[in-house]
């Protein structure tokens, strides 16, 4: 199943999207109590949303949404993690490290698929990270490896934006800016995903050129290992996500750089997952 | 003023404390709207704050209420800085940086004052940092150093629990372990404050022995300079918090180090301001 947060008839909601249709699942349709998709999913209705679309007509097109962050909440946590590629750990000049390295992207960075991310006006260093986002659904303190998978509900995507010279100062000011990345266009739930490390291939354009592409194998962290991670130093809620870092080829490191730009359109697009895209405009004066 | 968020006959509310009287300003005794001190700083009643509490007889003695993190929204914001003061800069052999150096204290790892902090299991260097914050009242982003202090509301005590072993991992792991910090006791208005870095004199004690004491002019940055940088990046908003890093004394650098332990009582002290306590207990299994 695909779960989506978007805005529809003007007010936020969420559903499933389905052969390109969607099924608002909002307004106590689901249970009165469910809210969201952290609701869904901590409430377990994965299998009572995928009954109720079975016999439902669809409520609009999916090209009709507006789309919003995956877990649009103010709350929403997302660690996200740098140097986990073997390509981007080479580019970059990092040893591989020794264990996870996490910073936080807070709520406001974040916007749906298709709506603008902003470039920033006090840096003209706006680079892209395409990133594969796990989603917990079960929270969890202390979650062994052998059982993280239980908390996983699926997996969704970034465009970690970047802007280059702030995050010299540290990488929260630089990863934080205002509308300056993405998440979405939906959770796949991890049922139809298989073994992430050889299922998944992401891959990042800029105008439609390829700028990134790496299987997620050559992750050197496994999906079990993150969430078991996290959880030793924090207890896991449903909706927190953990972003599994970026490949080789990101703009910084290419030869000339390249770095985007306002009327720029960036695309994360990982198989079984979907596309995330994103048009970018310069910040307002 | 002195403001603070508690519990107050079973229920979080927050309200103002005058010579170690509570008086209650929750469930709209102060304006239907104003749901906590976010709201009250945001909707500009600390004056109508004053005049309430000026003719109110108290509600309960300082001493019998349980505190809350200043700001106990899940989605309040800690932007806290690394290495501002020039001691801690020698102590720990970083140079001083061109720019703050920022990481975010996510909401999970604060409890409030005289609050029990959790020792992590996985780590016996679990270290103390006293730190004043600077809490914002007026949103805005793009905030010109000579008009920042029209966005400060006042100022309040961290106690920085920092897992040094797991801060070598990332600054995110280290300083997020759940329960593992602490904010309070209340947020003094600026106009009782005058000019922080003459003003404040910031002293932790660890059962009872100082380990930090330094005056706040010791900081590198200002408190304007450090409400303009991060409103660069983002809008500020009512509630959020800029923690302005610690002094030299911190214990992974004395020789030899000392570390916090169960049984252990902290106190972060800083004149104008108050004391922020909380004994530290280990975690649960």
């Amino acid at each position: 199943m695909k779960f989506a947060s978007v805005v529809f008839k003007g007010k936020p909601t969420f559903g499933a999207v389905v052969d390109g249709q969607f099924f608002d699942l909002g307004g106590g349709r689901l249970d009165d109590g469910c809210r969201d998709l952290a609701d869904l999913f901590a409430m377990g209705l994965v299998e009572r949303a995928r009954k109720l679309v079975e016999r439902a007509t669809p409520d609009a097109p999916a090209g009709e949404l507006v789309w919003l962050p995956v877990n649009p909440r103010t709350d929403a946590r997302l660690f996200a993690l740098g140097w986990a590629y073997r390509d981007h750990q080479l580019e970059t000049g990092k040893e591989a490290p020794e264990h996870p390295v996490f910073f936080s992207k807070l709520p406001q960075s974040l916007v749906g698929h298709e709506q603008s991310i902003v470039k920033p006006a006090v840096s003209d260093m706006f680079d892209y990270e395409g990133e594969i986002v796990i989603v917990i659904g079960k929270p969890g303190r202390h979650i062994a490896q052998d059982a993280a998978m239980e908390h996983v509900a699926g997996y969704t995507l970034l465009m970690d934006g970047s802007v280059r010279d702030w995050q010299k100062h540290s990488i929260t000011a630089g990863k934080n800016f205002d509308a300056s990345s993405s998440t979405g266009p939906w959770i796949v739930t991890a049922d139809e995903i298989g073994e992430p490390a050889k299922a998944l291939h992401l891959t990042t354009r800029l105008n439609g050129e390829v700028m990134q592409s790496a299987p997620f194998e050559q992750n050197v962290w496994s999906v079990p290992f993150l969430v078991h991670y996290i959880s030793t130093f924090c207890e896991l809620r449903a909706g927190d996500a953990i972003s599994t870092g970026t490949p080789g080829g990101v703009g910084a490191k290419r030869n000339p750089p390249r770095f985007m730009k306002a009327g720029d359109v960036v695309e994360v697009e990982v198989s079984g997952i979907g596309v995330l895209r994103n048009a970018v405009v310069g910040e307002r004066a």
